[in-house]
């Protein structure tokens, strides 16, 4: 199980009238972490989209615990792993820290989308997911051996 | 248990490249549901504040399920009510709906806060959770006697 | 000249340490009220791209002027006219108010686009301004004959 | 003048449904911009608190012009730098560039606020502009002579 680190420097924005980051840009960075790590294996967005013909990771689940807040200014790091994969779905497990300090733990369950053919050119996209393929999950398995 | 309604018009900024809500927004408008019910029973952060001398609302615990994608331009209602009371915290349940179909479910964990004086004033702030006032949490019970 | 209102309730997380808005969030509200008065005249987003086949509204200037700052629970509005047409561009005059008071007054100059066809798939994409269709620019001129 | 230059990755939540920077996030990266040049000559707005008792750049104009768009996971870098003082105002200039492709243009106009003590607790702050100190401006002057 890789970690991957993706850095922030909170900005001014960020953060609410209490003087400590909004939570939702929390979620924001969660994002822009998973999007990180996938690009550091070769396997972004458009790649998936160019190669697959999947849409990539829409979330079906979120959540996070936040023990200590963060401020304008500050550097802080988004720690970053898959911890689970099931057969559509894989789990991705981000600790946000301040140096040693823990900040925030949180997760995304994601998966890969398939859009699905509709006779109605103006409905509404819809999409379904799909296994996910063993090579992109394999781009995640290192040699302490955690997977396929 | 009461429930509030805080409707949201999905701007074209809140979505994505996949041309749907990006996902942090959807807390954004959990945070904004959360104030909209408050300041409805008369106790916003201000009042709280001013009256309470205490910092309102920090969150410890949040987390969602997305179930189906909002686009811009699409009307949505956050329903908020709160279903849980401890000594110490409150858990907010929101769901997301448009019209009649669920998009989003999901729930914040708050608690109120006091200020811990510091001798450095340098330092970072920091706070401690309170008992929740009784006359604060007694303007959520409603008749049906949910409540103190 | 008509002047279309679309109304703000500052949010929370909208604000800054400084307790007030965080700015960029201005030019978001300028972009809301314009989609809203296109919106009121039938010409939304998906309807310029499906029955002209154009990318509706490119940024190509924008501006502000701050007077005033607003805060959280603040209701503002944004007054939002076009004050001026050429062949290939429109400007968007927007003035935020609360209640009486003048917060911000800013503008946008906008244009349609033409995506441009290219024979590299993977280049990024580029478009091109087009003449506004006099029908559309019809729709905001008022009784008063500012119009075609 | 000295130009700062801070990098951006563009995120995919920055983005918006025809796949570019949603335009006021390039404010917020004016706005992150300004921060860290003013980090950079060690007059944060913490530190201008404390040591003058002011409160550090509220805005009072800003303006862009967008050149080229921008997508999700571009690198990208906001040059800056302050090309005009007056007593009571500086202007920055911002450029935003992708290699050498210039993006966006834009600049900010600040002020250093004093706040104003009003004798109702509960009205709404105010600030009043005064004289940017000598010291603070020498900051920013290089050895080219541009300054004080």
């Amino acid at each position: 199980m890789r970690e991957y680190v993706f850095p922030v420097r909170v900005g001014f924005g960020d953060c609410d009238p209490a003087g400590i980051v909004y939570y939702p840009n929390f979620y924001r960075w969660f994002d822009d972490a998973t999007h990180a790590m996938f690009r550091a294996v070769g396997e972004d967005m458009a790649t998936i989209k160019r190669e697959h013909g999947l849409i990539a990771w829409p979330l079906v689940d979120t959540g996070a615990r936040f023990r200590l807040p963060a401020t304008h200014g500050d550097l802080i790091d988004v720690h970053s792993s898959i911890v689970e994969w099931t057969e559509k779905t894989f789990r991705i497990r981000h600790v946000i820290k301040r140096g040693e300090e823990v900040l925030v733990e949180g997760w995304e369950v994601r998966i890969l989308g398939e859009p699905i053919v509709q006779d109605d050119p103006a409905a509404r996209p819809k999409m379904r997911a799909v296994a996910i393929p063993a090579a992109m999950r394999a781009k995640f398995d290192g040699p302490d051996g955690a997977g396929a």
